[in-house]
């Protein structure tokens, strides 16, 4: 297995392909962007990829739910999820926060880590780079001149930097989901906590059109854990929405569900059947179970077996 | 094929049995109540049973609804329609209104009647009979001495007995659908234009419990074209509803949206497809179609089959 | 405050006459039919009627449902349940159920105790009555000759009868709800455990129409805990439905819910809000309690004092 | 009034201000960024601020999405949508396409145009700018050194520029929605074509939540035109939904609507009712209008009237 994942290396996205276990040990390749780690699993040049798709405080990656809902099919088969934290790594030389002159790091980090800087090294200069490892590596590299830089724990500890001053980040606990994705191919057995997703464009723009979507999960008893609208880029206001739900499609009413779907939306894309990764309510009704789901269609089946020719 | 139905002979119930092709060729045999005729199908001393089931004007026939709804399973295969119209009959040595002292029917007749009896025929007096067709055979039976009877059209020819006057109800266009019964066996193929039976039991007292039932169809575009309350005689609040929709078993729509109301509903009870006796819109969106149906199971039975064991 | 109610005295719709305080020292008249009670009502002669509405094995009772929707308009101001249960009463003369040899009674009341009739005095002929309460008189109105009737309990006591046997209906725990009506005029104070009565013609024809309505109550968490279908009397397939639902005019919830069932149904009739004779479940969401409409009709308020003109 | 918008001078922002007709002959302050435009604001150095919502390939605009959502209380008086299309401005002393060797503009314009450089000015570097006019007026400002800018039409109108080409997008007709904002007050009278917007949280995580926010809208026939989920920021999964509704608040099914809502989803906010850019379907069914709402309201409060104190 050859693994992509939006590079550089050292970045949160590194840190969610070091959490697949077989990825540890195989080919990790960086990509330029999100669209570029797809490109190469769509080419057979990679395996999977692993790519943003969900931060708790920005929303959804734009450009990872437009790329997976268009272009050549793909497949979620898992997903990670990273707690974004930073450190403040500086030259070996660099003994207190008051000897800091500059601070390398991209500018996303910068945006969430200034008030802590604003407040502990308010006379050092903002140096942005392309990526928060870029400004890592700026560290050692013997080109950059930067005396410190802000930075992901796993970059600092891959490269050996020294780290003085941890947990940084202005709000603690963000999150960010991950997900890796392959061609189209086998589906991963359910766990029993398991997500589904899929992409459901609008394409009438009559009222009550969501709601005949939405309806197909509720008299199933399905449950939505996500729900985001994406532009179709085919005009204002024609939107895809881009939807996780609990359940696998080796489940009744989660399949059941997707065959309703597909009649009121009939280019929808199912984009897997994945195990969570962190734990969502399983209750299922006894209505909505697999054994009700199979008595029902044994019962229907057995009426239909007296229909004359 | 041994018939039974609601007698005596000559009413309206026989009218409706006329209609069945096979029956005027084929033994007739009336009962003395509804539970009786079903009672004949269930035994097998008959093996099919017309019996009305709703009226235009009265509603529902409880006595048929529940006797279908409940004990050995029964199986609906067609209906018949039969618009209520009364005639005058009178002895032969009648020629004018004004020489009826008495005239014999059914209570129900004269409720539908009486209008025109009271302005046409205030002279005479009332004679109640167990039936429309008794107090018509009364003018020929040589003990009655009634002058006049209200009765069927169908009576009055079967036995040649003298019209005075046609459509003498006071309200026009009445009509009864009657059903003809029989055990459980062969669906009648769809013609096209076909209903589904089917008694749901509200077995849960909560709020939406109903809604539930009704978004089944809903979602499937299920149109119900009848649903009736009845009480399950458990005690105050709990009901059974006898609906019928659109369309038949064979069809798709209609076998899914079953599918969803034996989960929510296990107790349901089949009452059979069967051609409708008068025209339903069967206007059915595209992709509530068989062949929506069927693309969208081909498609989900396609992902299923990536299913990892 | 004079008072009607379908009779004649001593039937189980006097008793429940009498569960009305005010009632029991007034002018109390029986009247021939649930109709005749109802007349009386709306030409004055009478303030009230107490009439049967439910009985928990036989149904809905359809003349008084039918009577109630249509005509002049009407209100409940109350129900009231009774325990159907019947008592063998005989001549004095009569000491065990051996010496019985005919029984007088109403037709329905001899179908709820056939079982053990036919059990204890199988010996005994069944004498039809036109009410219980006729058969039971007879045995003290020295023209007819029966050993024996089965009435209501309320009779036997008030005319001082001899009762051999009580609790002789075949099916125990049979309930029977009333309703005391009068001409529209003041609505009772909410007691906090209120039902409302409407009627709801289904105008349209179209699919969703029922769904449409039922809606009406779920969006502001107003519970059903009855409905009922009933033909218009103007063709197959157009019905009224008459529900009762949980709450009180005088509640926002409800009143809301009423607002916008006139506008899908303007020919919606409102029957009146009264106090509930049996306990129903009370729990209100907070987002339906008065307070939480009361706020957002401030809300909405403040809104729209910025319109401009 | 003074008028702020997201600046530089020049760019699509400012010709969406310049239709508000009242904006043209008023001062005009660009703001470095969205959320400093809004500050303005909400401080009130500035009355009124023109900021991007949404665009036709992009989606929505997460900035302006957010930052209308939180903080001090904002609201919109009208939208304005503007054609997204370049136009190729150069030096006077170029004349062809083939003497240029340099072209400026902001990274996003570049990747709007790209197709057309690839194929037209093969030989030309791209030079990055803060923003398409700071490129443009890079062409004047005898400081910088490229020979071309990639612009909107109005910066180079503006500014005189020599434009070689226009229409040079890769995309015809990409719409941006911009609307104008201000401190809360009064509410434009509506026009007959006007939208709603509403911001939702989803304060529960149970299934059906958003199910019930929608049914608010659809018992009133209000149609929704825009839903967009966004990250409240507070933990994965945790969402408000920004939503346009076809209608005004004046409009009582809208006021109903927003009632409703505001019981189910109390920290709802209003973000204003005012004209639509674009003609909106504005049938409403008869059952939605004014007239039916104030019929309805009209009836209960009649019944009402009645209450027992």
């Amino acid at each position: 297995m050859i693994y992509t994942y939006l590079g550089p290396a050292g970045t949160f996205t590194e840190a969610a392909l070091l959490q697949v276990p077989d990825a540890r040990g195989s080919e990790r390749v960086p990509a330029a962007n999100v669209n570029a780690a797809l490109e190469k699993v769509r080419q057979g040049t990679a395996d999977a990829a692993m790519v943003p798709i969900e931060n708790s405080v920005e929303g959804g990656v734009s450009t990872t739910l437009d790329a997976i809902a268009k272009g050549e099919a793909l497949q979620i088969i898992s997903e990670a999820l990273v707690t974004i934290t930073f450190v403040l790594a500086v030259r070996n030389n660099i003994d207190s926060l008051d000897q800091i002159r500059s601070v390398a790091t991209h500018g996303h980090a910068w945006a969430q880590c200034r008030g802590w800087a604003e407040a502990n090294i308010p006379q050092a200069e903002f140096i942005p780079t392309s990526s928060t490892a870029a400004g890592a590596m700026g560290l050692i590299d013997g080109e950059s001149s930067h005396d410190a830089a802000i930075c992901s724990p796993l970059v600092a500890q891959e490269q050996g930097l020294r780290v003085l001053r941890e947990e940084i980040e202005d709000y603690k606990g963000a999150v960010t989901r991950f997900i890796l994705v392959t061609r189209p191919g086998p589906i991963p057995a359910p766990t029993g906590i398991d997500k589904t997703t899929v992409i459901l464009p609008l394409t009438e723009d009559r009222p009550g059109a969501l709601m005949e979507i939405l309806e197909q999960f509720v008299v199933r008893g399905v449950n939505l854990n996500r729900i985001e609208s994406r532009p179709t880029g085919e005009g204002m206001g024609r939107y895809f929405f881009s939807v996780d739900v609990d359940g696998h499609v080796a489940q009744e009413r989660v399949a059941d569900a997707l065959t309703g779907l597909h009649r009121v939306c009939p280019n929808l894309r199912f984009l897997g059947s994945y195990p969570a990764a962190a734990g969502l309510s399983s209750v299922v009704d006894a209505h909505n179970s697999d054994d009700a789901f199979a008595k029902a269609q044994s019962w229907v089946g057995g009426l239909r077996s007296r229909l004359t020719a």
